[in-house]
């Protein structure tokens, strides 16, 4: 018989939303008459913007006639995609990026979660903690893991960095050599974010330090605050240390559309065995053009109206509701008497669970008995045990229920 | 400086098709009123069906309104399509295939890229040659080719299955043990196929032998004898052995739309390095929730369309367009005197360039000549050399125009 990716028995138990999906369901079994609010999995609610409908339908009409019709795209991305998120997303703030350095994928899942292939299987990963746990996984299955602590329940060779109410939810530098960095700004769970000068002493601990940032910037279109860096290329030298995400599924409603991009400067560099230096970018382009095929054509379109002047106001508008939600769950859970983090400059309001619950009896709590479902903080990692996240995505009248409703606990 | 994944410095030379893109962007800026006609990457030029363009703009429609949008779905695709598929791709014929087998992904380009991570990276491969790049790229990405030689210009631990005209392109059983064994029917770049009896000696070896079958059956719409097996699983015995790869591309005209899918039998196992099976279903389920996020919804409607009885009749009416195309490029080389292969239930033709020339000078020639770009066979593999591929994939006019320009060659 065929032997096996061993690493992968090193995965520990089912994806995050996978357990909520079942608990959810088997509640929902139980009690059929339940009228569940999910302010749980990060998707969002409201429909497309018209900007984007339009192109897309525009787009579908072209593929109708020999004479209009598209097949195989460029793997990295049309055009007329990649210039618009360079004059909009970097040229705009004073960025320049050039085209050879962006690649349009069908998401930020996909792309930081296939990232790592292209480094070392030595590499020493950093994480923040809590994390998106698709950090964590991959590298995983690829061996850089070491083995799984059961009692601490981390695993021995990565580099957890804690991020706890205690710390401002500021992780502190790593405490040993690592290679690899994962930082995201906004935060994904706790929707907090650093400022300028945070975020540059990262960039140069990297310089210092020779590692490589991966900077994952899905929540980029959530920012509120002035201080708050859009982009790391923001900060001196990124471009020598950095990787950059970001994604069109919160920004435009595009979790079910896919489409995301990443940005690999041709600054930066990595080591072969023999200590020559290669350009990161050359060996993203090989994976992405050899395992990837290109987004959809209609899905390009509707990404790329998302920067015409109509789709910017509704992009605007889709972020301001949200984010009004946020507000709604963060003042009303603060009334409460609860500590609230996030939900400024993010769509995530990361609270610490009353009296010291542990996350996941407060997600039997609040789905059992408000019928609502969140993220339990530990599903993120150690350091959010005892904490929880609630999105912003939901309708503004589930949204006003769900904090109705948890004002009616015992907590 | 974060060392790289020093696997891809094995790798050889640039992707095929960017090779190819380079030589004809070269000749056009030498020869800018030269009437170019491709037959070369196997890229689709009709419309999309009918019912696909329905599908696809109602999906859109769909994705306006709050009360119908639709985010994240599930990464294994929507019970609608996976229904479709396996009512009329395996039941039809007699097949039985579980909902929790079937795959749906942005593409057969990723699932026969990715496919390789979950096996051990000690596994030995078996190509035939010529073969289809990605299989080979995707393996020395993860170590698994060892050094490239370059008097043989093959990988050292890939064990090559030739197939030539002297064997009708039928590739012999392995000399020496492989664990996995990528096998292309009807074949890419070939067009050939094997009868269910000679496909029956492969899976009665992999049984034999603990190998596990790669069957990229990207082409099996094109079908048109009847001794040709659809699918690997018509063959008794094959759930325990193989995992199979469909794409919608080139059935029908989804290669800038992006779906496929791919099977895992939960029969098929692999061991651990404590000698315990494991399910490989298992193993790709958990690479394909961590490292994807589900194909477009838009995509995965119009895809589904295509199972309906109007999209039935649509995609028949392409694939006989295409096959027509075929036939007039079999038979018009066949005229004047060259060898030529497959083309009869696939939409490649595959001949011998005349008079010994190599591959990449028949390419030339060619494409200086005629203004053709076809697909030089040695850049599938070295039994490709002095062989040449050209796709049904055109117009009908180009089509005819094509085999009119090559009838005045002097060959």
């Amino acid at each position: 018989m065929t032997s096996i990716n061993q690493n992968y028995l090193e995965l520990q138990g089912s994806y995050l939303f996978s357990e909520i999906a079942k608990r959810r369901t088997k509640f929902i079994q139980e009690n059929p008459n339940a009228e569940i609010i999910s302010l749980g999995i990060g998707d969002v609610t409201r429909g497309l913007p018209d900007a984007v409908l339009k192109a897309m339908h525009s787009a579908v009409d072209e593929l109708a006639a020999p004479s209009s019709f598209r097949g195989y795209g460029p793997e990295q991305g049309y055009d007329f995609l990649i210039n618009a998120i360079i004059e909009n997303d970097y040229k705009a703030r004073g960025i320049n990026i050039a085209t050879n350095e962006v690649f349009v994928s069908d998401g930020s899942k996909c792309d930081v979660g296939n990232i790592q292939e292209i480094f070392s299987e030595n590499s020493i990963v950093a994480v923040q903690d809590p994390v998106y746990p698709v950090y964590v996984d991959t590298n995983v299955m690829a061996g850089r893991s070491g083995k799984y602590n059961q009692e601490t329940k981390r695993y021995e060779n990565i580099a957890y960095l804690e991020c706890t109410a205690e710390n401002d939810f500021k992780p502190s530098l790593p405490d040993r050599k690592v290679d690899i960095i994962y930082l995201c700004y906004p935060n994904n769970p706790t929707g907090m974010t650093l400022t300028k000068e945070e975020l540059k002493v990262w960039v140069d601990y990297a310089k210092k330090n020779n590692c490589i940032i991966l900077y994952d910037s899905a929540y980029e279109a959530f920012i509120q605050e002035e201080d708050v860096p859009h982009s790391i290329y923001e900060i001196e030298g990124a471009r020598e240390v950095a990787i950059e995400f970001r994604s069109f599924s919160k920004t435009a409603g595009f979790t079910g559309v896919r489409c995301a991009y990443t940005v690999v400067p041709r600054e930066l560099k990595g080591l072969d065995a023999a200590g020559n230096e290669v350009l990161i970018n050359d060996l993203w382009n090989r994976r992405h053009t050899t395992k990837f095929n290109g987004v959809s054509y209609v899905t390009q379109r509707g990404a790329a109206a998302i920067y015409s002047a109509e789709g910017k106001e509704q992009i605007k508008s889709l972020v301001d509701y949200y984010m009004t939600n946020a507000a709604i769950i963060r003042d009303g859970l603060a009334s409460l008497g609860l500590e609230v983090f996030g939900g400024v400059n993010a769509p995530y309001i990361w609270l610490k669970t009353p009296n010291g619950m542990d996350s996941w009896s407060f997600f039997d709590k609040l789905l059992t008995e408000a019928n609502i479902v969140g993220t339990p903080g530990v599903g993120f990692g150690q350091s959010g045990q005892g904490y929880f996240r609630l999105t912003a995505f939901g309708s503004r009248e589930n949204t006003e229920k769900a904090v109705e409703r948890i004002r009616k606990l015992s907590l």
